[in-house]
C-alpha cells in the first residue's frame, strides 16, 4: 500500500487487501445491497466489501479514507426507514457489509455474557444463549435475518423492551473501528465499570455515522422457562392502559409483553398471511397480547392472568379473553403479532410511523392522531399496532394500491399524513422514532422536531469523531 | 453584564447574578465544600456558588467562561475517591454546588417516571417514588445525603445493580448546561427514543467534565412489596458463586441483592458500630446477605430461600444460614451491610479498592489479590465486601492507625498495595473502578490501565464538548 489511493484505484486496492472474492463490483451482484427489502429505497454503491476480520474492516476504512470515498456500514438490510442502503443521490459509497464476521467469540453463562461479531444473526445469538440456559432478550420480527451489528447501530427495540430494555441496555462492551482505522477494543464483559466516558453508548444507535461496530459483548439474563400468554379485547386503549398498570403492580417484571393491535391491523394479518386465525370468536375493535414469563411457578402466572383478566371482564373493561393452553397456542398468538410487517407489505401501501409517547398518554395519542389523519382523508383505514407498555405505537394510515396509485401526488400525501401523526406525538412530548431509527425517512424530521441545541451537540460529536465525513455522510444528523 | 469579566471581578459579578446569599467566599463558610468527608482530600476554591435555577447555572457558566475560571460541579460531597472537591494544586475553581436545585418537577406513576432537579437527595427521590407505589431502585450507603446529580455524574452503583442496573440504566433524560452556557433540554420521559446520538450517556458518569447536569428524568419500576432476606456462611467464595447461580436460575429477577463479606469485615462492623450483631451464632470465614423481592407471593420467596439454602447446607456448600423472620430482622441485616463505610473509617486506615471482574472470576480475584498483598505485607488484615452478583468486590487492605503511622512512606505503601489489587483485576479483564468513579484517586490508574485508543477517544470527546477546559479540568481523562 505505498501508492496514493484514489477513487479510481480503490477497488483494486480493496481486492488486494481482502481478496477478490470479498469485493463485489458488478451491478447484478450488488442489487441486494443497494435496495431495501421493501423496494422503497435504492441507491448506487462504488462496490460492496465483505470483510471477515476486524483488521480487514480497519484496512477498508484506511483505504476509503485515503481515497476520500464514504463508507456505508450494513448489516442484514432489514431497516424500515431506508437506513441500510445508499441515498438516491450523492457520491456512491463503498458498502461495508458485516455478514462474514459471524463468530461467537465467547459465551460465559456464569457471568451472563457473550461476545459476538457484528454479522451474527440475531436468532443465532438468541439460540446460542438459550443453549447455555441464558436469555438474550432482544426480539423482533426480522430476527431471522437481521444482524447484531444492525440492531446495535439502530438500538433496536422489539417486543421485550418492557421487561429487558432496548438493545442499548443489553450491551456490556463494543469493538469499533474508528474513522482513522484505529480499532477500539472496548469488549469488556463487566456489569459495572466507571472508568471515564462511556464510549459504547456513542456508537449504539448512531446508525454507522461515528464508527463501525465489529463485535459486541452482550448481557445475558436468567432464562425464563415458564410463559403464560393471553389475548384479550379491551373496551378501548384507555382500558388497555389500566390493565397494563394492574399487571405491573401485580407481577412486576414477570410482565414481558403487552402488545396492542386494532381491528384493522388484525384483519390485515388474517387476510394476507396464511394460517393465521383470530384468537377470539368475534370481531373486536381492540386486541391485546399479554405475556408473563418466569423462571418458575407456571401456576402463579396462570393465576395472575386469570384473576386480572377475570376482574376486568366483570368490570366491563374487557369484552373477551383467551388464555393460551399450551406451547402451540402460545406460538400461534405470537405468530399473529409477528406477521404484521409481512401482512402490511402485501396488503396495501402503509405509511408506517413509529412514535412513542409517555405510556400515560397512549390513549390520547391514538385518539388525536386518528382525528388528525381523518381531517385530511376522511374515513381512511388505519392499522394500529404497538408495544403499549413502552408507549410505542405504530400508527399506520393505509391506502389500497389502487387508491395510492390514483393520488395526484402520493409523495406529498405520505409526508402530510406522517406529519399529522408525528405532530401529535411531539405535542405529547413524544418522539417520531421510538425504535426504527432515523434512516432516510426520518432525516427531515430531525430538523423539524429536534431543538437547535440538540442538533448542534450532535454535530459537534460527529465532527469530532468523523472529521472527514467518512461514515454515512449526511445521515442521522441533518 | 456589559464589562469584561475577569478573575478579579468574578465574585461580584456572580453576586449580581445570583444574589449575595448564593455566593460563599470566606474560608470558614466553604470548608465543607473544599474538603472531602473523610478528610483525605482538600483544595482551594475561589468561591462556592449555590444557584437555584437552571438559568442561574447557565449564568454562572457564562461568567466563569468569560473570566477563564474553571468550574467544579458538586453534589452531596460523598465521593469515596476525591471526586467532589478541588485538587490540592492548580488554579482554584468556582465550586458550583447544586444543593438548592431540589424541586421534584413531575411524577407520573402510570408512565413510571419522575423529573427531579440535580440537588434532590437520593433518599427523597426514593421516598417520593414509593409514595406513588413505584420504586427508584438506586440504593447505596450515602443515600441520605448524596444528591441525584452526583449519582448521575458518577453513574452510582450500590446494592441493587444486580436487579436494576447502575444509575445509567435508570435515566430516561437529562437537562444539562453546556460549556458555552447553552441549556440542553433532553428531559424526555420516553422508554424508547431512537432519534440520533444518545447524548445523555455522554454526561452520565462523566464526573462533571462535559457539562453540568441540572435535572433528570428517572425511570421508576413496579414497587416490590415482598422481601425475603437470608444471611448465610458459604464455605468459600466459589461456593457463594455457585449459590448465586442457583438463585438466578431459580428465581430470575426476584434476586435483588447478593452481598458478600469476609470475617474481618464483619468483625470491623461489630466492633465499631453500635447495635450491630452477628446474624449467625458462630464465627465464619465468609458471609453472604441474599435478598429476594417481588410484587407478590411472599410464600414463594421464602420457599426458594429455604429450598436453595437447605440443599446447599446438605451439600456442604454452606456452614450456617438464617432467614429473617420479620421486617425488623430484615432491616437489621441490611444495617450490618450498610455500616461498612462507617466502620472502616473508624476502625483503621483502609486502602479502599473498587474492582469488578467477570462474575465467574470473583473467587480467583479474591484469591490472587490476597496472595499479591500478602507478598508485600505478610499477614496484613484485609476487609472484603462486595456486590458479588455484579462481580464488584471492595478489597480493602487494612492498617491499624499505629501501624500506618509507623510506616516510613505510607503514601507509597498505599500505592503499591492498591496496584497489587488493581493489577490482578486487570489480568482478569476487570476494572479498577466499578462504581466509585475516577475522582482523584483513579486518575493515575486511567493512564496505567486504559488503552491509548480509549484515552485518545475520550480526549477527543472532551475537547469537542469543553474546548476551553472549563469543567473540572484535568479530571477523569489524564
Amino acid at each position: 500500500m505505498n501508492d496514493a489511493v484514489t477513487r479510481e484505484t480503490l477497488i483494486p486496492r480493496l481486492q488486494d487487501a481482502l481478496g477478490a472474492h470479498a469485493v463485489l463490483g458488478d451491478a447484478p451482484d450488488i442489487v441486494g445491497y443497494t435496495e431495501d427489502w421493501r423496494g422503497r429505497y435504492r441507491g448506487e454503491a462504488l462496490c460492496v466489501v465483505l470483510p471477515s476480520t476486524t483488521i480487514q474492516v480497519s484496512d477498508v476504512v484506511r483505504l476509503c479514507a485515503a481515497a476520500g470515498v464514504p463508507i456505508l456500514p450494513q448489516g442484514g438490510n432489514t431497516s424500515l426507514c431506508g437506513g441500510a442502503v445508499p441515498p438516491a443521490d450523492g457520491p456512491a459509497p463503498v458498502i461495508l457489509n458485516l455478514a462474514r464476521m459471524r463468530q461467537v467469540r465467547q459465551v460465559d453463562a456464569a457471568n451472563g455474557s457473550m461476545i459476538v461479531e457484528a454479522g451474527c444473526i440475531l436468532k443465532t445469538v438468541q439460540e446460542t444463549a438459550a443453549g447455555v440456559g441464558r436469555l438474550y432478550p432482544v426480539s423482533l420480527g426480522a430476527e431471522g435475518s437481521c444482524q447484531i451489528g444492525g440492531t446495535l447501530s439502530t438500538n433496536a427495540g422489539g417486543t421485550s423492551v418492557l421487561r429487558y430494555g432496548n438493545t442499548r441496555e443489553n450491551v456490556l462492551g463494543l469493538e469499533v473501528v474508528l474513522a482513522d482505522g484505529t480499532i477500539w477494543d472496548g469488549l469488556r464483559v463487566l456489569r459495572k465499570d466507571n472508568t471515564g466516558i462511556d464510549l459504547k453508548h456513542l456508537f449504539i444507535g448512531a446508525e454507522g455515522t461515528l464508527g463501525i461496530i465489529t463485535a459486541a459483548a452482550l448481557k445475558l439474563h436468567p432464562l425464563p422457562t415458564q410463559h403464560s400468554l393471553a389475548w384479550f379485547a379491551p373496551r378501548d386503549p384507555a382500558a388497555a392502559q389500566q390493565i397494563l398498570g394492574r399487571f405491573q403492580n401485580a407481577c412486576g417484571s414477570r410482565l414481558s409483553g403487552f402488545e396492542i393491535m386494532n381491528r384493522h391491523q388484525l384483519d390485515r394479518v388474517l387476510a394476507n398471511v396464511p394460517n393465521r386465525r383470530n384468537p377470539l370468536a368475534d370481531a373486536h375493535a381492540w386486541h391485546v397480547l399479554v405475556e408473563l414469563s418466569d423462571t418458575r411457578d407456571a401456576d402463579g402466572l396462570e393465576a395472575v392472568l386469570t384473576q386480572t383478566l377475570g376482574e376486568a371482564i366483570e368490570q366491563g373493561l374487557i369484552e373477551d379473553a383467551v388464555i393460551a393452553a399450551n406451547d402451540t397456542q402460545r406460538a400461534d398468538l405470537w405468530e399473529v403479532r409477528h406477521s404484521v410487517s409481512e401482512a402490511n407489505k402485501k396488503a396495501a401501501v402503509g405509511l408506517t410511523t413509529d412514535c412513542a409517547v409517555p405510556v400515560s398518554s397512549v390513549p390520547e395519542f391514538i385518539d388525536a392522531a386518528t382525528r388528525a389523519v381523518h381531517a385530511v382523508v376522511p374515513g381512511l383505514d388505519i392499522a394500529i399496532v404497538g408495544h403499549m407498555g413502552d408507549g410505542n405505537v405504530h400508527f399506520i394510515p393505509m391506502f389500497s394500491f389502487a387508491a395510492w396509485a390514483a393520488l395526484p401526488d402520493s409523495g406529498s400525501m405520505g409526508d402530510i399524513l406522517r406529519a399529522c401523526v408525528n405532530d401529535v406525538a411531539a405535542r405529547l412530548s413524544g418522539t417520531f422514532s421510538a425504535e426504527h431509527g432515523v434512516g432516510q425517512t426520518g432525516l427531515p424530521l430531525m430538523q423539524r422536531y429536534k431543538s437547535r441545541a440538540e442538533l448542534a451537540l450532535m454535530r459537534t460529536v460527529k465532527a469530532a469523531l468523523d472529521p472527514n465525513q467518512l461514515f454515512n455522510p449526511g445521515r442521522l444528523v441533518p
